[in-house]
């Protein structure tokens, strides 16, 4: 892509927007560039089956939401530790679970010639790899699945945990259990409030609307949708939360109130159990998740062609304390 | 470096050995690699300043001690994060605190033709990298400074920090105060030790050595410091810790005991604030730690060649509970 925007006299950031189709360049600059492209053969290079497969570059890509997120630090430092027996580096990158950043990483990466994509989806649409991945580059999706290709992936058990999580709520007496999930259109947010309804079916609590609250959270978003929940006539005495940021949103809302609903949190973090109460969760292991992830993609990158492979790793329930209550 | 491998007919893992003068390959064998970088001109391509100035390859490396460290990876976030504005893309790799994958990883990230690194070195000596900065490549130590290159340098005030914590737990009536260190020959651990001397001087309190702990710690390790140095006949009634790893160990071994002594740690970390008692601790600012070191490399990158800077970059005493209790 730096020779693509050497060649047409631009920034890299132009080349990007070009490429991504994204507005805000001249169309004359974008003629400038898309003829650089063509001259430079980025495409046709990205294709080319016979250099890839000569020349391994021994780096992989990865492409997490943020990198700065323990979840996620976890699942790199796991890829990282397979690569390096293997003798291959990581490149990584955050997503921001923006589709059009995750494609422009992915793009870049496949043009330096990573040897193999490791991808956290923020997008469905996952078309523009098909070229990568037919020229012999492999692909493993992790966390998430690919939206329209079919591809290696690794996943987390979402529906069972969640539903686990439920059951062992209505076990304790409850049966106003509130679900606060990450947008809706992620796949592992679709999947756990799947398993919310699931559980709720299964342990003969009534699902509601009305206690169920999806969406990018903030921390004063959440402090205001758990004041609502907990407050009125007839409140929640339990709430599940879709994943550890949430999870921490609500225990910094929850901190200062006198009496506090149950509560158990999709995905563990560090010092749950130092909490008071100690944090009950559906734990699974990230760092599974990276080791797997890197071991399929490695299985390819030696040569087994067999057809692709959906992963799906469990989780467990962890009991600490905090969903051990009564209404 | 996977070229040469090709060439001797050897693994990545044997030329690194080879290169890095590690014990366990074969004379012969080492002498066909050595013969392999000597046909492909490895070392000279390095060093060929042209070549480099010629051709940006739009990355930058980034070797941490521990990608999966929530402190690391907010710091590779922000680095991430200047990268993406500048049109680059981010190699990172984990040394595990041994001087020798350090080494190994920048020698790979220098053979890729990183356009810059960003290193928390590990070890003490990085004259192998003198011919990388000479050919022109940019290197920014951060967190600690390189042990025999002047280099350009973001530190935080460890010794500042660390002697603030002696004089607030002096000032809530504390004279009998233990610091708990990470292994004495990591420069951070070393001026925070520095620093605990200072503090202990400066606030009239008896340092002692009998009350200092420095070494890699494990949580049973640190259980068992800690149940020696608040018991027999003069305990002590506050503590001091190092680095985050250390604070949750202590935090751990702490949380059954029924007295607990006052606490600040060095390093903030998530949730201190939501503990019981919440934590005060050290803190500083891991991204702006990420961000002040990229902005140094792209400096560099865009020709900036005054002479080698240092930034320090200041800590803030944290008063959350923990600390401000008497003895």
């Amino acid at each position: 892509m730096s020779d693509v925007a050497r060649l047409a006299g631009v920034s890299i950031k132009t080349v990007s927007r070009v490429v991504n189709d994204e507005p805000g360049v001249h169309p004359a600059t974008a003629e400038r560039v898309l003829a650089a492209i063509e001259r430079l053969g980025f495409r046709r290079n990205l294709s080319a089956r016979n250099l890839r497969r000569g020349s391994s570059t021994g780096t992989l890509g990865v492409i997490l939401e943020d990198v700065g997120n323990p979840f996620y630090s976890v699942l790199t430092r796991a890829v990282e530790e397979v690569a390096r027996t293997q003798g291959r580096q990581v490149l990584t990158g955050s997503s921001a679970e923006d589709p059009g950043r995750e494609r422009e990483l992915a793009l870049e990466f496949c043009a330096r010639r990573v040897d193999g994509l490791i991808v956290v989806p923020a997008g469905i649409q996952h078309g523009y790899l098909v070229p990568e991945m037919q020229a012999g580059m492999p692909v493993v999706f992790v966390d998430r699945p690919a939206g329209d290709v079919v591809a290696d992936t690794v996943l987390v058990d979402n529906i069972g945990g969640t539903a686990e999580a439920v059951k062992h709520l209505a076990a304790h007496g409850h049966r106003r259990i509130a679900f606060f999930g990450d947008a809706p259109d992620i796949f592992t947010a679709s999947e756990r409030l799947r398993g919310f309804r699931e559980g709720c079916a299964r342990s003969g609590v009534r699902y509601g609307e009305d206690l169920v609250f999806m969406g990018p959270h903030t921390e004063a978003g959440v402090a205001a949708l758990l004041d609502r929940v907990l407050g009125g006539s007839d409140p929640a005495t339990a709430v599940v939360s879709g994943n550890n940021r949430i999870t921490v949103h609500m225990l910094r809302a929850l901190y200062h109130r006198p009496a506090r609903p149950a509560l158990v949190g999709f995905d563990d973090f560090e010092l749950a159990d130092l909490l008071n109460p100690p944090i009950s969760v559906v734990q699974h292991d990230a760092s599974l998740l990276g080791r797997a992830a890197a071991e399929l993609l490695f299985a390819r990158l030696e040569g087994d062609s067999s057809p692709p492979r959906r992963v799906v790793l469990p989780t467990r329930l962890v009991a600490r304390g905090s969903g051990e209550v009564s209404p």
